[in-house]
């Protein structure tokens, strides 16, 4: 199983529209992707490690396929269409991470 | 439910024995921190967003709780042990992220 995590960096003057992104953006991209998408999951930042402290990423978004494949194949032809709507809910520009899921 | 994520930034001289991770770290993590631990998860870093790109991070782990209270209680008088234990699969300083799940 392939994990590809969309992770938006915290930080002065960054805003992430967490209402927007779990009820407009991820059930776009997931009807967007379709099958392929086997689960989504989305995580908002509380803290770092230490109590207090900023946490790193604002929010985090994860999609999972069967293969790398899979994702490229179904993202590819609809990545326009998902970048594009990124200003409607931050001005972060997202990390992105393709890994496998090892547990 | 809360998730505490412990990522390994990827970089040159970095390394990270996920064997280790996986099947001694992990399980030790579990069972130091007892029931307050719902569930883990380990994923190893394959790529960046675009094809033969960098994974920023060589491993991520992750712990889910009911509570950043329950985190906090159980990893605390823990803490040394688990740090501790770094050396033995990685020169990687993690970052930790504590956030809540949404979906």
């Amino acid at each position: 199983m392939v994990k590809v995590s969309v992770l938006y960096p915290n930080g002065e003057g960054k805003s992430f529209d967490m209402d927007y992104y779990c009820n407009k953006h991820v059930p776009m991209v997931a009807g967007l992707l379709g099958d392929s998408v086997k689960a989504a999951t989305v995580e908002m930042g509380l803290a770092g490690g230490t109590p207090g402290s900023f946490a790193p990423y604002a929010g985090m978004g994860n999609l999972y396929f069967n293969s790398v494949e899979d994702f490229e194949d179904s993202f590819g032809p609809n990545a326009e269409k998902i970048m594009g709507d990124l200003p409607n809910f931050t001005n972060i520009e997202p990390l992105i991470q393709v890994s496998e899921v090892m547990i």
